[in-house]
């Protein structure tokens, strides 16, 4: 495991995690894996039961609803140096509502749910370094929360914008809408308006 | 304090709440107060700072956006024996983009955050039970961000009878479409198609 040890670097750095001893992490590379996923490919799939967390180290996920209508409502990406995980199904035994697919060749951390455990058991530090991710992918709910509440569409671009500053360039245009809980065509109505 | 000690077995007892000691409780117990809250008192100001997590023990919160119209957006619903927070403002320092009202005379144990922070810090019991309370905080949100996607607002309306079974009966009808996200019009409207 000792080659991939910078690859956790990134977790190891995060700015809301509370020290870990070396030996902590010692035992979470240990106990955990890197891995490549293809672009398209799914790390969790709706309707099926979740053991994992991950942590992206590079790459990009969508994480997505498919409505009834079939469409698809993307509820967040996730970029390097974050979480992209079905917190709420990993932690409750309930399938996943929603799927995480891959829209970058991507490499992850894969965190089985039982390590997690095991280490918050074990140690206060790691307990607390789970209590502080989970906050964090809560207060990230909740900006998602206001931002459909408040915002305008083209508010929501522009938060889009300022919040993922080169995801524009780096994702399809309907992909943006679905985020954007828009249609296609609004969203090139409103890129267009702001341009002129 | 001693003899409020019995209002506190609800927290004691929660579902969730891992085994924490007796002497952690004492000292929770010491470092918190039991606070009667008036039908119509707020316990936070949307706008304002938040320093303490509430815990209801005895009647019922809404906790609601006041959007740009005017109009409000109840969130969600708080009963006994759940926390009533706004814990992103808490955690983040941010102003609250919310407010939470008492909707009957109720009773709660208010919990400063720096005595949150002060346990979790000493103890790791205690920061499994702040843990394990976020994750419940997280579970809900996610469960009304399905419900809002997924539903009708007819089936939204079978969701908050099943959630909240007795709920409709204590509450005025509008506070129910505000938390449907549907004007008093409408939930008229379904309501009574679902009695014919």
């Amino acid at each position: 495991m000792s080659e991939h040890k910078e690859q956790y670097e990134c977790i190891q750095r995060l700015r809301h995690a509370p020290a870990v001893s070396d030996s902590g992490w010692e035992l979470f590379i240990h106990r955990t894996e890197r891995k490549q996923v293809k672009r398209g490919a799914y790390l969790v799939n709706a309707g099926e039961r979740v053991s994992y967390a991950y942590f992206c180290i590079t790459g990009l996920f969508r994480l997505f609803y498919t409505l009834e209508d079939g469409k698809e409502f993307i509820k967040s990406f996730s970029l390097s140096n974050e979480f992209v995980t079905s917190y709420g199904a990993m932690i409750s035994g309930e399938p996943s509502y929603f799927s995480i697919q891959a829209l970058e060749d991507s490499a992850v951390i894969e965190i089985p749910y039982a390590v997690l455990q095991e280490l918050s058991d074990r140690s206060h530090e790691w307990e607390r370094f789970v209590r502080k991710s989970v906050e964090q992918l809560y207060l990230k709910k909740e900006e998602r929360e206001r931002e459909l509440l408040f915002l305008s569409a083209a508010e929501r671009l522009e938060a889009f914008r300022k919040k993922y500053p080169d995801l524009e360039l780096r994702i399809p245009q309907y992909q943006i809408a679905s985020y954007l809980g828009i249609s296609p065509v609004s969203l090139s109505r409103i890129i267009n308006q702001k341009r002129n």
